[in-house]
């Protein structure tokens, strides 16, 4: 097994950091390996903030759902969905680009564009010994997020990510079987869907049973089944709307 | 620089392989590294179907435009998003998850929970001297597409992976001006943004004439105000809402 490999099979979310910053030449080389991911048509959809002031990592934690490892770790970014360049770039060109950057598919188009850059950005963190964790909660309160990064429109903050020297040592979750995930040719039939899910449900609890001691013993389907059961960001679809996005 | 920044530095989308498969065991690896991805609230909203019966491929090449090297590579993966488990774990539990995963919300997670297991297979695919390419292309078509891998309702082929063994060496493509995309504790003011879009719109017309013999000139700025305002898979809103999601 080669390095990459065991630095991507090592990953477990870190939500403890030391205090000590990472240095700007650190930052560089991760925002530069972020960029060098694959981008759909060389679009490059996104814009990565590096949020450095105190005052506003502060704020940003308590809007992500007071999580204090989004002030206090090493680095933190916001990774944004970013259609506002092409705009300026039709601006410039005086052509018309509103159908493609207002559309579901030009908003999967730059999901994907932030994710695959991002993920570069973790693992190359990691592979430095640096910890990471994704901050999802940023989207508690996405329009003010968007208001203290001063995001225009056509920009839009997908997620956090905390990154640092490591401060704690967390388990590593077991993950869904593999052929759970893995089909062969076509999607999975049902009654395999089934078993599968039963197998991980099984083992899942086993792993919650064995960590808090015998105290929590949901598995898998009984977390996903009750905790998706409670919708959250509801406002999500008019908010996105608002900011141009995913709106044809 | 660290073997796993290397890599990751060194990518380049190849689309061109030789025609030796990927062992069983290679697989596997690289399905145990998308697996390790990070993952919001450890909802796993992904199934990778690996497509290995030629006709299916050949047909997929076909859906995807005629992109040849869909159907000549190592291996050809398919990455879905999949709400259909979670839809399963809740008629388990006799919950009721609808509203979470038809949301704009929901898509959003499950689009980066895709996108960055596809990465992680990416990246460690690169570091055992493979070569892949995204294919947006499977999106031209995605009705058929979906319908030939027997995806159910809530689950939505997002993008395809061609991976193999190199068979042709193209240029790495200039990317943004790292000031352009990594923007410090705010958004950028408009006029740093048009200024890094004329700084960049030079150095990629520059690459393209030299690569070309002078033949091509367009840089990024001009590509993407022409291409952009050509919209494509404008079905793509209507298309996703029938698989039940990104709907409220």
């Amino acid at each position: 097994m080669n390095e990459v490999i065991q630095t991507i099979l090592a990953h477990k979310s870190i939500r403890k950091f030391k205090s000590e910053p990472l240095s700007e030449e650190t930052v560089t080389t991760l925002v530069e390996c972020a960029q060098a991911a694959s981008t759909s048509s060389y679009q490059q959809v996104y814009t990565i903030i590096g949020v450095e002031d105190k005052e506003k990592k502060r704020k940003l934690a308590e809007l992500a759902g007071n999580q204090s490892y989004v002030a206090d770790n090493g680095y933190f970014f916001v990774f944004c969905l970013d259609y506002n360049r092409h705009l300026l770039a039709s601006e410039m060109k005086e052509t018309n680009v509103s159908e493609t950057i207002e559309s579901t598919e030009g908003f999967i188009v730059g999901t994907v564009d932030v994710a695959l850059a991002a993920q570069n950005l973790a693992i190359a963190a990691e592979s430095l010994g640096l910890g990471i964790v994704y901050i999802g909660g940023i989207r508690n309160n996405l329009k003010e997020v968007s208001e203290l990064m001063d995001c225009p429109d056509y920009v839009l903050p997908l997620f956090g990510m905390a990154v640092g020297y490591p401060d704690a040592e967390p388990g590593k979750k077991p993950r869904m079987p593999i052929e759970g995930v893995f089909h062969k040719n076509r999607y999975q039939k049902k009654e395999d869907s089934l078993n599968y899910l039963k197998q991980y449900d099984e083992e899942s609890a086993e792993y919650y049973t064995k960590r808090t001691g015998g105290k929590r013993v949901e598995g898998w389907v009984s977390q996903m089944a009750a905790n998706m059961a409670v919708p959250t960001r509801t406002y999500m679809k008019d908010f996105v709307h608002s900011k141009g996005l995913n709106k044809r």
